[in-house]
């Protein structure tokens, strides 16, 4: 049985989360939804993003159906798998799926009741939007921790293995693959959901603004109720999945990490080490319960006030949680508990400079923004080339955080001692959980901004008062700070989690091979190592990098970085071209309607929003396919070809550039954005200006820069980690080179 | 002695390469500059060019000065470097340096010659324009064959070994520190060529195209002749000296490569070994003359005709080498002589996909710049989108190139031996000179571009006839695809010249450590390990892989790959900012001008186009600093603080983004320069209409994407190669971590 009764705070917590957003979403409910219009409003809004989540999820099912059948195959036709792995595979999907789903219900019947509340004060409208930001936060980690408790009591239950140590090896390991079925999942909601986004975005604002002249939500254009749907597919499920699977990639690989790390240790000490992420994770779960209550304004808040409202929410937890990790690992009696704790706060600190980074690149309160803005002067071309010259050069800190957070979480962990790289590994996956761990609150704040945004919208279409567009205007400006702030916060875990699941992937290469000796089978490219399976049980990290040659001078290991490379650009390129075609046809719908039928633009007749929904699910469905085939089969190929050495190469690649190019995008849109919204302030000529027009170009070619193309790869690099833990025994069993 | 008496072949065939470099320089010297006013143009621009050239020097000496101070100290202070790194260093410079002399300096005589031969025929147009290209392509490899030629004769002279085998190790890995004063020289000549090319023609075109509504070259453009200095600058000076680093890059390391794979095979056959780069170059050089002699063009030819016409001498070329190589290979009576041979066509056929690759995504007889001219019926917003999305996208094949290439040359040199990495390094390299062994002509048909530009531009400023126009038009329009070509071919070269000196990267590792246990010093990171001198001569790759544990799961490596991958895109991002800048200077001084000097849109005034010159050239001079410093700093941070496991990190993560990254933006540039085209010949409503304003937008954000942004990344990743490598004794005698 469960040895350590500490284990059942982790179930305890997640029904915990789960029960709060329930409590956050009876309240929200409760609240007016307003006048007719606003309702009318509302529900075109909730029925376009609901039809959007059933089309792809019908995609979605059968994408995971032909991927559990190949692992079904994998695992009982040619042993090379575990038999859990399909099975785990589905419930990381469903789950996933499921965090989605709330969430964007919660958001799409929250915006109209945003701008109702906000029509009776600001605080009142922040409560409701942050209050059903926080469902999805809560959601999100409430189904993570719980998918995680329940399979590990199942697998505790069904696996049999001759010692105990390898027992939590095959439980870890085994639930690491559950990450593969999220990480699709992820895929598809990222993927889709930004071209879905942006398409519409685009689309709306070329002819609309651009064309028509009409200003952004005006009910006159057609596109405008698609463009709303698109922040609650995209910015509501897509970061949901995204952050859904950080969370359970970064736990379950520090497990995986920790079991082996600490395989000759003795059960006890064992087990500690693998439910240490998951307690961090459940303490972070209550703490940030906590920080979502802290949350609160005053009517005439400042755009200053309302900004440290919700830093002080997520301020309280992040100390708490630091405090409280020293804590978890004084209890569990960890050898060096204050230095393992210290890694935890590594992972913190890189979270909240990658955070500030992002602010001070993206926000026009800084220099670099406004210095976009001056370009405009000279034209849309000197727009573009600043935004691009400071994107590329905002990366250097977050890049310089997470080299810094790496090397010390490694250092800490391993207690000083370099040669300890299954420790300092270790210290990198707890790393990961620590920047995570506040997740409930962070993800609240950022599935806060489309739902005022959406808020901001309605208020608009419904012509509330002046006084309200006010209100609503401040939630939503705060909501594209936090939004900039929480791609920032996602780009970060998505590499530290990498990371971690790349360490990880040792040990699933481990079981693969236990697996074929143990069938009796030879392991292609060790033939001549002539191993036992004992020797491979307790092979260190180093034995498998002498086995598999995966050093820099091995040309498949080089081969495999340029192909990662590769791979984080041609994916963005492809998503960039899928935004461009998806919105072309957008614009052509546009025109079409305003020629065909007569009135749209006097407001005597009313668009046919619904096509326009419709074009935009049509566009990302057939648009993603190829961009996501393209990151499952790649390490397919790559690790069936090069071998394992070219398959670390490959994600190695890949996490490199991957993360550096997400920055990098994520940063040159959200600035452009911003000195758009700068000069719509009344600098350099204000709006209508020359130079506001050379903004808004920016502005538009920004979209799919910082919410398709740069979010995507936050997947991409995260997808072909797990790809390649779920096919490791292919790997291992199966290879050309 | 020098053994073989084939070696005297190399110095001949470079000073052949100077002598026909001379012939038709003397030959284009001879042909008449036309009338007073092309003469007086031509005058400005020489002038311009010139000062710019002589002030960059001067900035270049101060650098060299300082460096050659720091490496002395390294050698005789410190005592972790050879003695004869200072001056090898010092004559990589100043050979490279000269060949940027002699080659702008014929391209400024070159270009009103050129116009005025174009008065005459376009054959004669071709000709002047083409054979002063070939003056710097022959220069170029001339002097770089003969700078290695002298260094070997003088080296083999003084240097004193036991042992005639390593010997031969330390002549390679001296020389290859040469490159380190090539690659300085080439850094300031493409990073601040790029900026002054770049800031004078967006700027040009900002006010002049833009704003005053002027067609481009228009001598009324204050900017006009600081756009046509910047043309020699950039894509004559730059290119030339970027490519001479690699050619004696590639040579230089295959060298190194091949004298420690064959360190036990035999003195003659060691030598041997080390000659086969060189004397592939060698016998490059002469078929290339032989090629040059063959591009001769018609009346009346068309588009297809000419490229037909410079192809025919570029193929000619390549089969020859690819044939001389296995005769080469075979009177050198190496072992597997037939399989290295297809390790050299190999090198050769990835330049050749490269370039067709380039051709394709950048030029407008082709679907992607055609879609992208399409989308500029949308505005400039979907131009930018869609550029860069097909940029990226095109970045696929050219890795799949450089790919396929690593692996075939890894399998031919190693005989189909995976474990024998030290051959298999070294047929990686000669693939590398394989590739370049084709420069003398692949370079002419670069250096005739920026000719052929001036000659277009000397023409419409002398206002002659349309029938000239038209074929000065010609041949500019030539010019632009084979500069896209030429700027894949320097890419791909730089990408696999870099890989070659990874490989080496080890033997500069070896010599230090010897230096240090010869001097009675231990080795820091290795001082459990209690070496031997003679274990670290005959070590094996995989033993310094181990030493140094230069592995996946090394956390150094991952936070060098890391840092690599920051360092390629902050690199951009600071030489796209410097161009914005200095760009703003240059709009600033043409809009004063265009205010304080009467009549100069009436063309009744002369614009200051001096001044015009001298803030491009100070803009650049200044903005080139911090890039470049960082360039040479980071590598040299990282070997202190992350030692060699945190070096080779560095240096492939670099590679990897780097490569991607500059293909990227030289497609993307070059596709949006030639959808403007296809719109100006009227296409998509064509000159004026919307649709070319917002292609205009593209062309002018390619701009620096094309020639100062992706051209400084080949640098890069060389320089970053080569600083580690000079520094590689100071990284073994101290490390922090």
């Amino acid at each position: 049985m469960i040895a350590n009764p500490l284990f059942w705070f982790i179930p305890f917590a997640s029904i915990l989360a789960l029960a709060f957003a329930w409590m956050f979403f009876k309240q929200m409910m409760k609240a007016d939804e307003g006048t007719d219009t606003m309702k009318k409003i509302a529900q075109h809004v909730r029925v376009g993003a609901m039809s959007y989540l059933r089309q792809q999820y019908k995609v979605v099912i059968i994408v995971f159906v032909v991927l559990a059948i190949f692992f079904s195959i994998l695992a009982y036709g040619l042993g090379v798998q575990n038999g859990w792995v399909p099975f785990a595979f589905l419930t990381g999907g469903f789950f996933s799926g499921l965090a989605g789903f709330f969430g964007m219900k919660t958001a799409t019947y929250a915006s109209a009741r945003t701008a109702n509340a906000a029509r009776e004060s600001l605080n009142s409208g922040l409560q409701v939007a942050f209050r059903s930001g926080a469902v999805m936060g809560l959601v999100v980690v409430g189904l993570g921790l719980l998918d995680i408790s329940l399979w590990y009591i199942v697998l505790n239950y069904f696996v049999d293995e001759i010692d105990s140590a390898h027992k939590l090896i095959v439980i870890t390991t085994t639930m690491l693959t559950f990450g593969m079925g999220a990480s699709t999942q992820a895929l598809f909601a990222r993927v889709g959901g930004g071209i879905y986004t942006k398409a519409a975005d685009v689309g709306a604002d070329l002819v609309g603004k651009v064309e028509a002249g009409i200003p952004e939500d005006d009910p006159r254009n057609p596109a405008t109720i698609a463009d709303n749907v698109g922040d609650n597919v995209g910015d509501v499920a897509g970061m949901g999945a995204d952050l859904y699977e950080s969370y359970c990639g970064s736990i379950l690989a520090t497990a995986a990490l920790g079991a082996s790390a600490f395989l000759t240790a003795g059960e006890e000490l064992q087990f500690k080490a693998v439910i240490a992420p998951m307690l961090i994770a459940a303490v972070g779960i209550v703490l940030s319960i906590i920080g979502i209550f802290l949350v609160k304004t005053k009517e005439g808040a400042t755009m200053k006030d309302l900004l440290g409202s919700l830093g002080f929410g997520v301020n309280v937890s992040s100390v708490l949680i630091a405090i409280a990790t020293f804590g978890i690992m004084y209890i569990l009696d960890m050898p060096n508990w204050h230095l393992i704790s210290l890694s935890v706060v590594v992972g913190l600190a890189v979270g909240i400079i990658i955070g500030k980074s992002t602010e001070y690149y993206t926000s026009h309160s800084f220099k670099p923004t406004q210095r976009i803005a001056e370009s405009a002067e000279t034209g849309p071309a000197t727009v573009i080339i600043s935004g691009i010259g400071m994107g590329m050069v905002s990366t250097a800190i977050p890049v310089l955080a997470v080299v810094a957070g790496i090397t010390f979480a490694y250092l800490f962990a391993s207690g000083f001692d370099f040669s300890n790289i299954s420790m300092g590994l270790y210290g990198i996956g707890i790393a990961a959980v620590g920047m995570l761990s506040t997740l409930g609150i962070t993800l609240a704040t950022d599935a806060y901004g489309p739902i005022a945004d959406n808020a901001g919208g309605n208020a608009e279409m419904s012509h509330l008062g002046p006084e309200v567009r006010k209100r609503t205007d401040a939630l939503d400006s705060l909501g594209n700070t936090t939004a900039a702030t929480g791609k920032g916060f996602a780009i970060g875990s998505a590499a530290l989690t990498a990371l971690a699941l790349l360490a990880s992937y040792i040990e699933e290469l481990k079981i693969g091979m236990v697996r074929l000796l143990e069938q009796g089978r030879q392991i292609p490219a060790l033939i001549s190592e002539n191993l036992t399976v004992e020797q491979v049980k307790y092979a260190t990290i180093e034995n498998f990098m002498d086995w598999f040659d995966v050093n820099l001078m091995n040309y498949k290991v080089l081969v495999g970085v340029f192909l990662g490379s590769m791979m984080a650009f041609l994916f963005s390129g492809l998503t960039m071209n899928a935004v461009g075609r998806a919105a072309q046809k957008m614009v052509e719908e546009v025109r079409r309607q305003f020629r065909e039928i007569k009135g749209i633009l006097e407001g005597e007749a009313e668009p046919d929003y619904a096509r326009c929904v419709e074009i935009s699910t049509r566009g990302a469905q057939l648009e993603m396919i190829f961009p996501s085939a393209l990151a499952i089969i790649i390490p397919i190929i790559t690790g069936v070809v090069f071998g394992v050495s070219g398959v670390m190469g490959l994600l190695i690649g890949g996490l490199g550039s991957g993360f550096v190019l997400a920055v990098f995008m994520a940063n040159a849109g959200g600035a452009w954005d911003n000195a758009k919204k700068y000069i719509e302030e009344g600098n350099m000529g204000g709006k209508g200006s020359a130079a506001h027009k050379a903004a808004v170009t920016g502005d538009t070619v920004g979209d799919p820069f910082k919410d398709t193309a740069g979010p995507s790869l936050n997947i991409l690099i995260k997808l072909m980690s797990m790809v390649s833990i779920v096919m490791a025994g292919l790997t291992v069993a199966f290879s050309v080179l």
